[in-house]
């Protein structure tokens, strides 16, 4: 009954895009990069979104929206920032199409642009050019703003969700007058991240800092939370950055202090992006299909009549439609699905791979017996229930799988987390997958020498592991804490 | 006390400027024709969305999200299309930068696009080539679908809101069986529209459709809402578009129909944007600040102490803390400004140029009397009433306010809407402001020369007045029906 789905175990990547297509999330578009977010696929970004702008709201900050165009010379202003990443990506060169001497549509070459503009990769820049004209005195401080937006960043190798030219993404950027409020504002946001990405998506991770080869250019501190597909793959989902004052003194952003001193403004950014949706379907899904957390799934419940003729059908959705109204009650996001064009097996089927958590189905025996079919779609489980217990039996299954699904990710990740002392041994260790706590002495050398050799990056320095005195696994100079190693997304 | 506010009557244009900058709601970017939509902007934006969204979704449409960027040759796709609107428009040609020789950022010619990509003005073109692998058959009809976005018009003369070359919208794009179907979506979302912003922005609209002249190219008919500003001239609220099957023609979507037969797929297209926002300012608001709708309201009530020791400070915010959480259990959105760092009198200023509809101050003889005083924003009545009634009073406040501003507009638009029957009366009247209703002979050779002679443009044919013989206001041919003449943003 399954649509055609290729096994994890025969092509993991493979899997991955089908799952994609056939859950109907998202598929390339006709621009080269771009993907189309479908219905089903942006109701889950939308989920994400409340959840975590609620969480951004309730700890302090407000949203506003800055311009998709940056330009040129902004990115020269802070140098590690451009030299780091800010190359490739969408120049704008003219403000004008015509109609040639055939009719044809063609660039007015008459309308370019004094100065060319960036289709924004990320808004630092432009941001900071704007936080010069609103930040004179402390008392404009903290400036805690979010902004959710596309952004563009070139890519030559794109997969669906994970990397693609163009993504949507939530970037903060803040403002402070201190160094330690804003690395406190940092360190918030890391554990937001770490609080939704666990409780919401039920993707355990890993929080830590990133080494210097790694960090945002130009940031001091790059915080970030990690994850680990199934594949044995390591998934940055998330980054908050402590920028010291390195943005305010590009942008000669200063502010008159509580001793009426001008001091340069300290800063954070940090972002999520629809990539979150990869790092969903590498956690939980199976060979059947997707598996959604039910806190994010656009339906938590299915409900499925069968029948053979239209008396039965009224009758079973004449029910249905009770049980339906009275989960919907709960707060539960319900689908009917009563289509008379497509058959039980088909939807069946259907809502299987788009993972719905809890599938209902009603046949005429079930009528008669007051009962109904309920199916938990991570473990399917099967059980035929009384109607009067569909509420309760429901709320708890949803409970359950979300409890569930986050468990079971966290037993995989245990179980694929070594700790390896020897360079064989972390080689082979690296090359069959997981996260591999090793030494390292501390220097980008070696770091870029582990990649060369086992294709390995550092993933993080774990900020809530103890430290502990070892020897470098490739130098063996002195180390004083563990690292986290591995390939990744 | 008020910030310095250009007064309505001396320049209106001005008074808005001002209105906008003062209450904080944008301002213009470094990059030419862009705006920064600051946080109490954006978060009316917000509300915006948020009711807006509930309402497409309660009416059976689903989100979704195209690329930014559309391929030039989609544009010649539909020669009415581009021949309308689609050339002033920002143009991506490369897609990477460089350090030159010198260390400066320079564009790479190496990395010049084969086909320029065009950032998105609208999205027909490119969605109408998604909805080609979407649509197979009438059991995938309708496709009803919005994407909330930010496009780009390049602008030369930009206002705030009102025009800029970025803003932000939501797009509906519908697919549907028949032209029956298609016309139907087209006017329940028009309205939807009306019922969006006269219920929840208070601002009166006409609906109608546009003439041939003014409606969108590409569309069949186009349907739109029309306000009226304080100035007199009329404003596009949203508009809603009957497309035919001229993108499924343009972009060969065809279906199989109920008997089998391939036909082209109908269609609609509809939007309203940011604009509205700078609709509900030149609605509602007076020349001391912006006047906000209680629906909209980031804050719909704040809370100021007065005091002059910390002995007063600590009881009157004790006691405002406890009013506060009341008032938000009823689900009203409240401000405490409980800042010591400003005085009251520039705090009240400050919330009535934001437009909080209710302000609810407290000193020490409210404290000792247990009373508040309250004052309604839009006519700044004030009241003195007992702390156990202050619930049943904003509930109550906050109704008659949003009632009130919607009459309050109403009644100055019947008041400048003028039947209109000799051409030099109609001139002084549009000159003057406000709709004029007037005979029109239906050709826009005629709609071009009133234009010419007045600067007045057709803003809608109305469909809800009754048809009416009469001869054209310049003509004097014979006519069926009054339309609405004024001049417009």
């Amino acid at each position: 009954m399954s649509k055609n789905i290729t096994k994890r175990a025969e092509n993991f990547s493979k899997w991955y895009n089908d799952i994609i297509v056939h859950a109907d999330l998202a598929e390339n578009s006709g621009v080269r990069g771009c993907m189309v977010i479908k219905p089903y696929g942006f109701a889950i970004w939308e989920e994400m979104k409340k959840v975590l702008d609620q969480m951004f709201k309730e700890s302090g900050h407000v949203n506003a929206y800055f311009p998709i165009f940056i330009p040129k010379s902004f990115f020269s202003k802070e140098a590690s920032h451009v030299d780091g990443f800010a190359k490739e990506c969408a120049v704008v060169t003219h403000y004008r199409l015509k109609n040639d001497a055939d009719g044809r549509i063609v660039v007015d070459e008459n309308a370019k642009l004094e100065e060319e503009l960036i289709v924004r990769p990320t808004s630092e820049t432009i941001i900071w050019d704007t936080y010069k004209k609103w930040i004179k005195s402390y008392r404009d401080l903290p400036l805690l703003i979010n902004q959710w937006a596309n952004v563009v960043r070139w890519e030559m190798r794109t997969r669906l969700f994970l990397r693609t030219s163009e993504f949507l993404w939530q970037e903060g950027h803040t403002a402070h007058e201190t160094d330690k409020e804003a690395i406190e504002e940092t360190k918030k946001i890391l554990f937001i991240y770490k609080d939704f990405i666990e409780g919401t998506l039920g993707i355990p991770v890993i929080e830590g800092l990133k080494s210097d080869r790694e960090k945002f250019a130009g940031a001091i501190d790059t915080y970030c939370v990690e994850a680990l597909m199934q594949d044995g793959k390591a998934l940055q989902a998330g980054t908050s950055h402590f920028l010291g004052q390195n943005f305010a003194k590009a942008f000669d952003v200063k502010f008159a202090n509580r001793s009426g001193k001008l001091d340069y403004v300290w800063a954070s950014s940090w972002g999520v992006s629809t990539r979150l949706i990869g790092a969903l379907v590498m956690t939980h899904s199976d060979d059947r299909g997707l598996i959604l957390p039910p806190k994010l799934a656009p339906y938590q419940v299915v409900l499925i009549p069968i029948y053979h003729s239209q008396e039965e059908y009224d009758a079973i959705v004449h029910k249905m439609n009770i049980i339906s109204k009275e989960l919907r009650a709960l707060g539960i996001r319900v689908k009917e699905d009563f289509r008379d064009t497509y058959k039980p097996g088909w939807k069946f089927s259907e809502y299987e791979v788009k993972g719905v958590p809890v599938r209902i189905a009603m046949g005429p025996r079930d009528l008669a017996n007051q009962t109904i079919e309920i199916v938990r779609r991570d473990n399917l489980e099967k059980q035929n229930i009384n109607i009067a217990d569909v509420n309760s039996v429901v709320m708890k299954m949803i409970d359950e799988m979300q409890t569930s699904l986050f468990l079971q990710a966290k037993s995989f990740q245990e179980k694929n987390t070594f700790i390896i002392d020897n360079f064989d041994d972390f080689k082979k260790k690296i090359n069959l997958g997981g996260f591999v706590l090793a030494h390292w002495d501390g220097t980008s050398q070696t770091e870029d020498k582990i990649k060369k050799l086992t294709k390995a990056t550092i993933r993080c320095i774990p900020i809530s592991i103890k430290s502990e005195k070892g020897k470098c696994i490739l130098t063996g100079n002195p180390s004083n804490q563990r690292v986290i190693f591995a390939k990744s997304y």
